[in-house]
């Protein structure tokens, strides 16, 4: 039987575009585990409140459910041990920095970039919600967060400056091969993807060509879904 | 018979500074490798000119020689595989992210901190040489880089985030044990206590414990360093 993954979606159900869900979505691709994704919105709490919290990703996997996308991942290793590993065969050790760095940095310096397009994304019962929450974590308003983007951008490719290095030196930050440093990092940037037409890299960056490698993985898993081809 | 390394020194040939140096240091140790360190000004140019280039860490195994610190910490899990691993049995993979994260954030933010200090602690004859090369990097003078650092404080303890999060949650960030990513970022402290008596932690920081595990290292080997225990 597939894994459910209850996965964030848009006005439009097919538009998913959780960062979270996408480490997930890989995550379980990864290591070829069918899954159903169901698709909820932010105040959809009554569907998820088994898992004694309001946020996805959740999977449920047979009798066992699991929420958080690192104790997804690790849920993922230890049930699935025979599946290709997405911690390079081992603890997750340095893995765990990149999912740190992408949730201190890299996506709260992302979603000043995207706030507008994520806002007219969602779906209409979500707004009150997602102006409520989201101005209280960025302590200003929506359309001040938003203000003056393209003024912004060069900086913002500066805070990307440790991964290009990286993306310099190997194909992926799991080396060779992808592995769940990749799909941690390549979330953020899909989740501007689904929702946003606003050009983050420019195409000579290390960084865009790697993203063009994930977008292409698991025969175009993330490549196909619904958002903007920028 | 003993790897010799060249390692950066100061006016007293005991205080050996070098972040880079220190990433070497305990990579050999983490394998058991003996050491013989060689102290090296910034001007002895001609004392490694048979690496084909000016820069410390060099090693010289053999008949082999090494420069740079990620070539060597490759060459030494290439050459000594049946070692403890320095990148947890694996393909570097997200350990070369932490290399680069250290290299391009966490550095230059440290040495705006530190400039002084290491200013006063290099050898007499490499002083020219230090003001001419990183006054250039810094695109200001010293003094000018060094001004103010108790009010800039509070920022460079924000940029240590990502490395926060990372240690509320394991030991290491290899894991349970040490590996060469912690290395690579207590490289940059022991950097800073090696010359400067500026307290860059506070004492209940997750970053100041973790610390403190890897100057207990090996007997000590980094904690016994000519430095400033701060």
């Amino acid at each position: 039987m597939a894994i459910q993954l209850y996965d964030l979606a848009g006005a439009d159900p097919d538009r998913r575009f959780s960062p979270y869900c996408w480490r997930t979505r890989l995550a379980l691709a990864h290591k070829g585990l069918a899954v159903e994704t169901i698709p909820w919105c932010f105040t959809d709490k009554d569907k998820i409140a088994f898992s004694g919290q309001g946020r996805v990703p959740v999977i449920v996997d047979g009798d066992a459910w699991v929420n958080d996308s690192w104790a997804i991942a690790l849920y993922l290793e230890k049930t699935y041990p025979d599946r290709p590993s997405i911690f390079a065969g081992g603890a997750p050790g340095a893995i765990r920095f990149v999912n740190d760095w992408t949730d201190a940095v890299l996506q709260p310096g992302l979603f000043r970039f995207i706030v507008a397009d994520v806002a007219a994304a969602i779906d209409p019962k979500d707004r009150a919600y997602f102006r409520q929450s989201r101005e209280q974590r960025l302590g200003t308003t929506l359309e001040e967060a938003a203000r003056g983007r393209e003024d912004r951008i060069g900086a913002f490719r500066d805070v990307l400056q440790p991964l290009r290095l990286t993306l310099r030196t190997q194909e992926f930050l799991g080396g060779a091969k992808p592995n769940y440093a990749d799909y941690i990092v390549f979330g953020a940037f899909q989740w501007a993807r689904c929702v946003s037409p606003f050009r983050l890299l420019e195409a000579d960056d290390p960084v865009y060509a790697w993203r063009g490698r994930l977008l292409d993985a698991f025969d175009g898993l993330a490549g196909k879904a619904l958002g903007f081809p920028v």
